[in-house]
């Protein structure tokens, strides 16, 4: 799917506490470790399970066809950033224990909330030991910016489950792409919106993006992409 | 650069003949022979001239920076269809000489048209012998539409040199790799129109496409993009 979803819809963000802490030893706010790291076969259950999460978000449920077998099939062929790449966020309350990742050095912080996540899929989602669990994911691939005559990444999709909305984690995303993308020497970062989708556009104007109001996109798909089997 | 620049802006189509032809042996119209095959690296004179050649008719010359050496360097890293893929156009008022092509059956076809093509750029777009040169071309690459949890086509590009266009030549591009797509079993060939071109919409929906009215793109790049640098 073409869009990227986050951030979400206008809705209230929970309120911060208002008392002070009890002194000044006492540490404010909750922390939650996070972690992006790329994504293998193994975590294909997971994609599947927030990919059709983002198709409930979009609407377009009914046009999610996508099966953890074809995934598994499509998405892992090419070593990664040469073609379709996964970056998947992991957090826990608890400090994460090490990975291997042989391809990409992961990117960890330490977010300090003001309430603790309650998670209510937290077991769907649970990833290894630890209390690690996957709050999100973004998935790009190599673009070609004729103008520039060198590789861009496209954003295909960028999503955070919805109990870890508005705490920065679709801004630390698509930060990651953005860096990889200047770590490789790559010219943009491109994606898309949705036009009703002002918060989203506001949030994307904010990280630098410019959005190119005078495209359109245009689609050839089933019925009519099958038409030209025998066109040529 | 993201936009398909044909079929070109709004301007009188050629007069076709008033006069019928003198006999029924006389042919009707003027021969060309035409036939797309895959770019090489030995093409890339060619496309570099299209690519200026788009930027011009883009108003976006100041935006082109590709150079022969740019695009040597980044177009022909993978194998075709893996990754950026270039489709070219050669014409002929003659037979087009056989050509070695290991990766992709050239799709040829005979065109009649009304008038010969006076090209002012023959000798240019030369591309071997027999009178033949290079009319357009189209560039793509795989994208990855999620929701079908297998791949697409990306039109990046897609070029006619002026005197070539209203004959037809867009559509045999953008045809060849939709019906490439279909062979791969790839599930979507997308690509993006201007949203002044009302003659481009009207002819994409004539082949079928969606023109997707909701989405905007988003682009990072230039400082905005090396902001990123170290922001992870």
């Amino acid at each position: 799917m073409a869009a990227a979803a986050p951030p979400p819809p206008p809705t209230p963000a929970p309120e911060a506490p208002t008392g002070l802490p009890d002194s000044e030893s006492t540490p404010v706010g909750y922390p939650l470790f996070s972690r992006i790291r790329l994504a293998t076969p193994n975590d294909v259950p997971h994609i599947h399970k927030m990919i059709h999460q983002m198709a409930v978000f979009e609407r377009l449920a009914d046009h999610c066809v996508a099966t953890e077998s074809s995934l598994s099939a499509t998405l892992f062929n090419h070593p990664p950033f040469q073609s379709f790449t996964v970056f998947l966020l992991e957090v826990s309350p608890n400090p994460l224990p090490n990975i291997a990742s042989p391809n990409f050095i992961p990117i960890e912080r330490i977010m300090q909330l003001d309430l603790p996540v309650i998670d209510p899929e937290a077991e769907i989602f649970k990833s290894g030991s630890n209390d690690v669990v996957v709050a999100g994911f973004v998935l790009f691939f190599p673009n070609y910016p004729t103008f520039l005559a060198k590789p861009g990444l496209y954003v295909e999709d960028l999503f955070v489950r919805e109990c870890y909305r508005r705490k920065g984690m679709g801004k630390i995303l698509l930060s990651a792409v953005a860096a990889q993308a200047v770590k490789m020497g790559y010219g943009r970062v491109e994606w898309v919106v949705l036009d009703w989708n002002v918060n989203a556009i506001k949030f994307y104007e904010e990280m630098g993006a410019k959005i190119l109001t005078e495209r359109r996109n245009c689609r050839l798909t089933g019925e009519a992409l099958e038409a030209y089997r025998d066109a040529i």
